[in-house]
Parts: structure tokens; C-alpha cells; sequence
């Protein structure tokens, strides 16, 4: 099983089924609601990693792998799932988010990865040289920036029927840091 | 059901799932750190909110029924599960955790509430009246915050591994907001 390789971040593997939990069959007005203009549902968010799934974080590996830093990563296209989830349903978005990450981290198996490979550099096409290590470490910690962001959706959602209660509630004062 | 009932906010049955999906059997080096001095471990927060099914929300639930506004609710004890978690395990304290909300969710089922009950008024002892419905929707928003506050601890335990990828994850700039 991928989770037992002993450099992948643990909550890799968690991640799909901790969401689906939490969000499959959850009525509309949760999962279809964003926090204002220009900000994303819980919908659009599981859209976003699955395209983090087919586009970043497999490709990514295999671009150190094969070019380290002489080419660097394809740019993220942090819109690409509006297109890619069109006329689909969350719980299809959910089943596919558990089956890409559970492909991917077999695929990380395949590429059998040696300590010494971790150390290894490519190139970010804005932040620079940075590691195969830094790269799958950044993959969980990607997670769960947005599962700190569904939690903060799903909370906007119930922010007036709180009451004064709000003044406790520390999900409700998150900016968002730019997620 | 209880998560039929239309005025219970929906993500209430599914925090306890949630959190067990992205907890559980992860190692020690995650749920047993925190995020510094005087701040909680992913350990410590489920104790937290088993102590919340005991103290709080039903209590108070039930206070606001038998007494209005005019008996305060007891005082919520921020602290108690520092003792009364103490010896066990998180995987008990998960499974205590989904037993506890089970059995208040069906609880408030044969509390039969009715509409106009939801606009009924108890005081908190240091934010004043409050209604039921603000009670029932802050049970849901705490998971929240709660929840909110685990994916930023767990992505705490990788801070240093992303690298030059830390500008980018929102939940490594979240101040917590006083949870």
C-alpha cells in the first residue's frame, strides 16, 4: 500500500476519504454555496484537486525525475476544473478525487524512489529550484489548505444563523489567506 | 434520522466520520503534535469536542427548554478533556466521539422539537440571550472551526518540508483566530 512508504506525508491517503465523509449527500445549499464573489464552493474545490491530481502532482515527480532542473514544471492552471467539471455531480467529482489519488499513489510505488532521490532538485516556474521531497510534502499540506477552506465554506454557510455566538467562532474570522 | 430533521444543520452527522476518515491509525508524529506553546494537538481537539457532546450542546439544548433565559447555560470548560481524555487513545476518543454525536443527534429527536420552538431564548452566561436555533446552528459551526483548526495543525507538522512552496499554502498563514 502507498501509505506505507515511509516519505509520503500520512494524511495523503486520508484526504478523499475524509472529504467524502463529509461531503457526499450533503444538500446543495452547503455544497454549492461559495463565501462571496469571486470565491469558490466545496464543489469547486474538490473540481480544483482533482485537476491537482491529473495535471500537478504525478507530472511534477516525473519532470525531476527525467529533466531535474533544466526543465521546469508546466504552470498550474488554477482554473482548469471549472471546464474539467462541467455537467458533472460532487459525488462523481468525490469518486473521482479517491480514485486519481489512490492511482497516483500507486504510481509513486512503480517509480520506486530511493532516499537519495528525494534530495533531488527541478524547477517551479515562479518560486525556483525546490525538491522532490518539498513537492510530495507539499501535496498533503496542499490538502489541507483546502480542506481548511471547505471547513470555512461549509461554516460561511451557518455565519448568521450563529448569533452572537460568532464572536467564538475562529472559522468565521478566517481571511482565507489568499486560498 | 436524525440528520432528516430539516431545522438540524446537515454537516452535524458527518464531522465524526470525517474526522475518523482523516485521523485515524495516522502516526503519532502527526496527532500528538501541536502548533507551539500553549496550542492543541489534532489529539487534544477530539477530546474537546467529546467533552462539548457531554457538557454543552444537549444541556444546553435542554436548558433553554426548561428554564428560557431565565437560568444562564453552566459555563463551557475549555479544559476539561485535558482530563478527560487522559489514558486514552485517539482511536477511542474518535470511536467516543461518533458514539457521543450519535446518540445526541437521536436525542434531540425525542426532544420533538417543533418550529416554533427553534425561536425560543436561553442565556449564555457571557454573550446574553441567545435562541435555540443559533444553539443548534454554533454545535455545527464549532465542527467547523474545529475542523478548520486540524487541517491547519496537521499541515504545521510539514511546514519546514515544503519549502519554498510555504507562500503559496494559505493554512500555513492562518493565525488561528483564537481558536
Amino acid at each position: 500500500m502507498a501509505q506505507t512508504l515511509n516519505y509520503l506525508p500520512a494524511p495523503l491517503a486520508r484526504t478523499p476519504p475524509a472529504l467524502n465523509a463529509l461531503l457526499r449527500d450533503l444538500p446543495d445549499t452547503w455544497t454549492l454555496r461559495n463565501e462571496g464573489p469571486d470565491t469558490w464552493t466545496a464543489y469547486d474545490v474538490i473540481g480544483h484537486l482533482n485537476h491537482g491530481e491529473r495535471a500537478d502532482w504525478i507530472p511534477r515527480v516525473k519532470r525531476i525525475l527525467e529533466s531535474g532542473e533544466t526543465r521546469p514544471f508546466d504552470p498550474f492552471d488554477r482554473f482548469a476544473h471549472f471546464r474539467e467539471s462541467e455537467s458533472k455531480t460532487l459525488s462523481q467529482l468525490l469518486d473521482e478525487f479517491a480514485l486519481l489519488r489512490s492511482q497516483n499513489l500507486a504510481e509513486l510505488v512503480t517509480l520506486n524512489l530511493k532516499p537519495a532521490d528525494l534530495a533531488r532538485r527541478g524547477r517551479h516556474p515562479a518560486l525556483g529550484p525546490v525538491t522532490l521531497s518539498n513537492l510530495l510534502s507539499t501535496w498533503a499540506a496542499h490538502d489541507m489548505t483546502h480542506l481548511h477552506q471547505i471547513s470555512r465554506i461549509l461554516a460561511y454557510q451557518g455565519r448568521e444563523s450563529v448569533g452572537p455566538w460568532s464572536k467564538y467562532l475562529g472559522v468565521l474570522h478566517c481571511s482565507g489567506h489568499s486560498e
